[in-house]
């Protein structure tokens, strides 16, 4: 369905931006590293076309624009061994929350804790797959759900626990939405090149030593699942995301917990699809809260 | 900061759909019945001016095609009397959550109750005052904050009680975001013409009897407060929604509880702004989950 196999958006050695579809480096497995990248024309939900005109990639950016994302929808307790580490029951629905668009940021961008976010404790890592949605369509059957995934890449749910259980009223929002706390990328990988989103690695590396290591197969609700649900009675829309839940071995989860602390390196990575790759910053201004 | 007074966007009678400027109605006093405005051309976010064009209204839809809003944010618990009716604790920070920007519905759209959303018992109402968002900003002062606000709408948080709080593992995804639960209008009315954002009546009116009826001096969160909190560390967008949260007097709070009924109309109304007014409309379908 996608004219595309890895899409990419990236600053390029001409100094413009472009969104393109990334040529794999010779003998690489996924896009982390890209160096060049065919230009698209257009944008990805309108009229486009892949060129053949091939561009230098200078740096990588989250791959969709933010004039081409709508909702980013989040599932919370979604792998049955994270829901044992948090010591919560399996849900029988998805638990779904949302993140602001403005929480998206570049699969190499810095993750900026502002002044709020750096009171109490808890800032934490979860990586994730994201299916992203390409085809319109609600009250979707899980049979046909795969049909309106145009591609999925990975990313990280940036979490600050206190905000986020203790001070939230009970609602997850003002703990996982700060700006960029939602970098994806490093390409959309076309769902032509991944038929089965169930059966991939999918790993975070906390300053280079792996802390969480598992398989989108140990999913409680699987993307076609999540998606047939997601739109009973709810449109999902082309440019709408869907982070689908973190597995085990969180900061939070660990015995003794580990939480994020300035100039940390955390690395989300998806088999197929490659990694984003993003260093912790704190800001130097003062808590105003 | 506005080029406009009352910003509405309607189906006009020439069978095209328009920003306007709407002209009040001689002896009104507010937007309900809104018969012509003066046509805007652009969009209010972009380069756009008010003509003196005037045209004639055959329809009003929402203040704001999907394209041009952001995040749609709302508040939880946010008047005193309504956390009381709740059983809820008074909160210390705004219980923030989102909606779907395919909730967004016009001012006098019916409500759809998809088959998922008839399941279980507890459809309710929720009038609100809605602060939009007209300039960028992050980490901004309380003492600068309305200057933010473009103008203000009233809106009804549509929620299902059984999905809100039994179904999805405790956050609010799920129970709130069905296509069209967030009817809200009738126009944007500049913040030139409201100054005072916290001593406004706000009224629900169910099947034309008053349900709710307070005033928006009873927020915990004031406008310039809430939009203080939830930019720290996060931009906040021209486009984006805020949802201040709905006072006492919701179905659920009620001895004995009401649940909208196929059929039901609800018209929630804030003063100086006017009302929606909604009729509740259960599809035909059968429950699919």
């Amino acid at each position: 369905m996608s004219s595309f196999s890895r899409l990419v958006r990236f600053l390029a050695k001409d100094g413009k931006t472009y969104y393109g579809d990334a040529l794999m480096p010779s003998g690489a497995t996924d896009m982390t590293r890209v160096a060049q990248a065919k230009v698209i024309q257009g944008t990805p939900w309108g009229q486009h076309r892949v060129t053949d005109r091939i561009a230098d990639v200078q740096k990588l950016l989250a791959p969709l624009a933010r004039e081409d994302i709508r909702t980013v929808r989040c599932l919370g307790l979604n792998y049955e061994q994270h829901a044992i580490e948090s010591n919560m029951p399996i849900p029988k629905y998805p638990v779904l929350f949302y993140k602001p668009v403005t929480s998206v940021a570049g699969p190499f961008d810095n993750i900026p804790v502002c002044a709020a976010a750096q009171e109490g404790e808890g800032l934490d890592y979860e990586c994730e797959l994201i299916a992203v949605i390409g085809k319109e369509g609600s009250n979707i059957p899980e049979a046909q759900a795969l049909s309106h995934v145009v591609g999925y890449a990975v990313g990280n749910d940036v979490s600050h626990r206190d905000w986020q259980l203790k001070r939230g009223g009970g609602q997850w929002g003002l703990g996982k939405g700060f700006d960029g706390w939602a970098p994806f990328g490093p390409a959309i990988v076309s769902s032509k090149l991944i038929p089965d989103p169930q059966n991939l690695r999918i790993t975070t590396k906390l300053n280079g030593n792996i802390v969480q290591d598992s398989n989108t197969g140990d999913m409680i609700f699987g993307v076609a699942k999540t998606i047939s649900v997601l739109s009973q009675g709810t449109t999902l829309l082309p440019g709408d995301l869907i982070f689908t839940g973190t597995p085990q071995g969180v900061g939070m989860g660990r015995k003794p917990q580990v939480w994020l602390e300035d100039c940390d390196v955390v690395e989300v990575n998806l088999e197929g699809v490659g990694s984003c790759i993003n260093k912790v910053e704190f800001a130097k201004t003062k808590a105003r809260l």
